[in-house]
């Protein structure tokens, strides 16, 4: 069940980032790197920080493939994909919780400290749509949109507090996720903004 | 005192990406994630390309308190802060100074070759800066700034210099990293600027 | 021989990233980081991606004395560098192939499995000029360019073919570059593209 989910988000990463490169006008080949780097780019980020080598999202070839052929489809069938508004954005809010709880969890098995774990789980959420956007020459979108990064924050120290409780963990991550997915999509549809600050 | 010292700098790289945040129209959640990216991120290229895993600076607390508080600080009082021109630059000058010289010094402690230690050393000072422009869509400024990066080099040859002819490391993080703020604030002043290439 | 056209591709990558500095009005010290960060920056990623630390590059002096009196030629001389359109990016494409394959040789020798080599070999022939593009505030070329990243993966894939095939590695290696430069100067003559998505 959660593997099946971590590839929905995968895949919701791969065809953002695919969309994105082909209105930035990138050649197929082009498109399928940016797809790549989108869903894989939260996890390499997370595994360079931990010190895991080779990163684990480059040593899984279903992941690859499956990153890849989104990306392609969305090069082919990009005026249908840009359609699917809607059931892209609840799959890139599913992406972001999956990915933000599961890279806390990493880190604390690795035995870095909470509070770092919790960053690292964050980063890991929002780093591929911040490489997607800094290729594209964007300010990144993760940095600016309705309680996107604020979503991966507490999606992390929810994983965190429950493992300072020691509760189980598949439960704990779960739960996270779920909470993640629900504060992006009500933000997402009452239009939830963190406050900018006042015009000097 | 150079804790304290230390502590000044990254105080001052914070408030400089949160005010740069600030600007682009970032959320206050944005403003936060730039500050503390401006103020930790030359320590994190650091230990990513030393294998120090995971970075210091994210297992930190007082550091990432630190850079946290001094974003919200700026959000909240940033019309005030951005009058603050010359302080702020003063501060941003002994930051640069501190985070060459240490990442020289810990990049030396770890065996590094001096010249390679340099290097890194010139990239903590320089780095968070650096990431902070590319995040927002600029061509790093620390790349065309008034003897910025010439300034963390000298401060890293210092250190490593030092190194080689087995002087006592304190004294002379000291020594250069009053160079490099003496530097750096002289190019500043009598507004030095390293040459150009000639129109073609 | 082999050595030799490696000094060659580095040469190139150096004064392709000084000249587009140049380009950019940064000055004398800031061609030359982004010439050294050019010519250095696919072997940082492939050595932060195996976890090679410090990074091969950043600790072979002839490298980084190479790249950064070819960035301060090419500052002083940049008109005329300028007018070596062609010869210039026949020596890139020589660079292109050199690091793909090397890259991949490097990552299979360190264990990684043969897909994920392949893709970090791509990664290091490309990614010098993915940074020069991104610190430059470009869109990455080498993700629009004519037939680019794919010919480095191209030779990516041949040397892990002949890793999978247990064939002697300098010959694989000699005969992969060569492709590389091949197909790229093949599709630069015949202004081969990848295909763009249709509008919308």
């Amino acid at each position: 069940m959660l593997v099946a989910l971590e590839f929905l988000g995968l895949v919701a990463f791969a065809a953002s980032g695919a969309l994105a490169a082909v209105r930035a006008r990138l050649d197929v080949f082009g498109v399928i790197v940016l797809g790549l780097t989108t869903a894989l780019g939260g996890g390499i980020i997370r595994d360079v920080l931990l010190g895991v080598h080779p990163p684990t999202t480059l040593r899984t070839w279903p992941y690859l493939t499956a990153g890849a052929v989104t990306a392609l489809l969305v090069f082919v069938f990009h005026p249908q994909v840009a359609r699917l508004r809607r059931p892209m954005l609840v799959a890139d809010a599913i992406g972001l919780g999956l990915f933000a709880t599961s890279g806390t969890a990493v880190a604390l098995a690795l035995d870095a400290p909470v509070y770092t774990a919790c960053l690292i789980g964050m980063t890991t959420g929002i780093g591929g749509g911040a490489i997607r956007d800094l290729l594209l020459r964007e300010i990144p979108l993760v940095l600016r949109r309705e309680i996107y990064a604020l979503a991966a924050l507490l999606g992390a120290l929810l994983v965190g507090a429950g493992h300072l409780l020691h509760l189980p963990e598949t439960p704990v991550l779960a739960v996270a996720s779920a909470v993640v997915v629900a504060v992006r999509l009500l933000a997402l549809w009452r239009q939830w903004h963190a406050p900018v600050a006042r015009e000097a």
